[in-house]
């Protein structure tokens, strides 16, 4: 049997997982990245973390095939990571190289979303798919496209980038300091922007109520929606219509096989995805329409184990 | 030397030729495509003019290694199209089989503007890149969206849609039924109608009297805002601003390593890309729209053979 390791590098903890070929995981665990000790620690550490999984399993080194992880960044050449987000890690970092004096096997990396979209197409949602657009709904919108089972990276690290697409002339400002970008809108975050807004004017209703004493989580508002509540009903239509114009443009450009829809927005599940359905019909011509596919991601927090071991498998140097 | 059929299947004329594998053209010509005499006939002449460019350039038949044809329509599996645009020829029509039992040799079929980009990365402006983003701006906004080195087709031939882009909610209605699509707004035909609309109510500007006895086309807005009419160069940076949105949309989602524009709207040149580039920062991301590169299609009428003849040369059954 051949083994592969998976790592998804995150902010706080990473997770490091060994998987075999069938992609069953043999082992994992979760360590404090810090990464303000700099890359050459964390490296040395997740690379230990590593070792200490395989001898525990009696894994032969010889059996252990190579390393994939995904990190919180766009990458080129499935090796340099052009920038960090909130990491204080230097930019065009060649950081498989890195690993590779480590662990002596080839070592490749990929955007974070990139990473989870393959695992999905791996053993989750997308199993038996060729073509998808994966989307993590949350504090933003990332994407990831896969043509012929593979992740398509971009010039610049940044295909997929679907968050940033232009929805709205001079519309909301995006955290990216553009205006009018589907994050700015659709995401967990410009949900709770759009109900806060209208909370300060609104104060008659459930969302209110709830959410008083606190902040506004989009939860809440799924929440109070599905309960019926009139503000929040509204909020969760105008999120759907954007969420069908994004898919819309996307699957115009692409046509993929699937939409894979994960991320704290997701978990709204089908509640949310109907009501993208009913407005896809405005914003997708009908030749692609009518045969859309919308699935909610399978795999959890285990996504990023899962797909960069996976990303390890189907690579060659 | 190997050589390679190229069919450019119009509505009208279609034109054939032969190229050798260094993409020089050993014998082209054009025929009536009278598609009403039903696909049968259409195909026993394309392939019977195929022959006489053989024999006449004597070249034996077992070098005539493949024939690729771009056709108008959605096409699946380099094989089957989906539907036809104006012609009366039945769906799902599996024109490469139909093809191979004339000619006894594999025959491949793509979209025609998936063929004009492919003979554009063999020997015409994109030559030497691996991801392009075609676009053919006429009558509406065609689209092509290569990966290295290959068309993706999509799901139902419908890959490289970008001309229905929602680019405006509710906004103008477009020939597909949908509203705010990006052709709507920035092919030649939008452009002339926003024109038409703007001179019913101002008629003390050069685009009127230029056109006022008869219909007006793109090139007479771009013409007129060239010699600094005021109404034109309006029309022409408005142009410029949807093309720039609908460009960056794609390249948000792609990260193409280049943009290569073809169709009437792109004879314009660097009068208009040089607009789009204006406007592209305020409807993409710095990370790629610094690296932005977009040219001007080369290779004019004969895309379409010198893309068909690549598609044979780099398919195989």
């Amino acid at each position: 049997m051949k083994y592969y390791g998976g790592i998804d590098l995150g902010g706080t903890n990473s997770k490091i997982g060994i998987l075999d070929e069938n992609g069953n995981i043999i082992y994992s665990t979760i360590v404090k990245t810090e990464s303000n000790l700099g890359y050459k620690e964390t490296i040395k550490k997740l690379s230990d973390c590593l070792k200490v999984g395989l001898d525990e399993n009696k894994i032969n080194y010889d059996d252990f095939i190579s390393l994939g992880m995904g990190v919180p960044g766009p990458t080129v050449n499935k090796s340099t990571v052009i920038m960090w987000a909130n990491f204080p890690w230097p930019e065009n970092l060649n950081l498989a190289n890195e690993f590779e004096n480590q662990l002596s096997k080839p070592v490749y990396i990929d955007n974070d979303v990139n990473i989870i979209t393959l695992g999905e197409l791996w053993v989750g949602a997308a199993k038996g798919y060729k073509n998808v657009l994966g989307m993590a709904i949350g504090t933003g919108i990332g994407g990831a496209v896969v043509v012929n089972g593979e992740i398509i990276s971009g010039k610049n690290g940044a295909s997929g980038e679907i968050g940033h697409i232009p929805l709205e002339k001079k519309g909301r400002l995006c955290g990216c300091g553009k205006r009018g970008c589907f994050e700015a809108y659709a995401s967990a975050t410009g949900i709770e922007r759009i109900a806060k807004d209208r909370l300060e004017v609104n104060k008659n209703n459930m969302l209110y109520n709830l959410t008083k004493d606190r902040d506004i989580e989009a939860k809440d508002v799924f929440e109070c929606a599905k309960q019926g509540d009139k503000l929040s009903m509204d909020i969760v239509e105008e999120t759907a219509e954007y969420l069908a114009m994004g898919i819309g443009t996307a699957l115009s450009i692409l046509d993929s096989d699937i939409v894979v829809m994960g991320g704290g927005v997701a978990l709204a599940g089908e509640f949310l995805t109907d009501k993208i359905k009913k407005y896809l019909p405005d914003y997708l011509m009908t030749s692609i329409e009518k045969n859309v596919e919308i699935k909610i991601a399978e795999l959890g927090n285990n996504a990023g184990i899962y797909g960069a071991a996976y990303l390890a498998m189907q690579s060659k140097k």
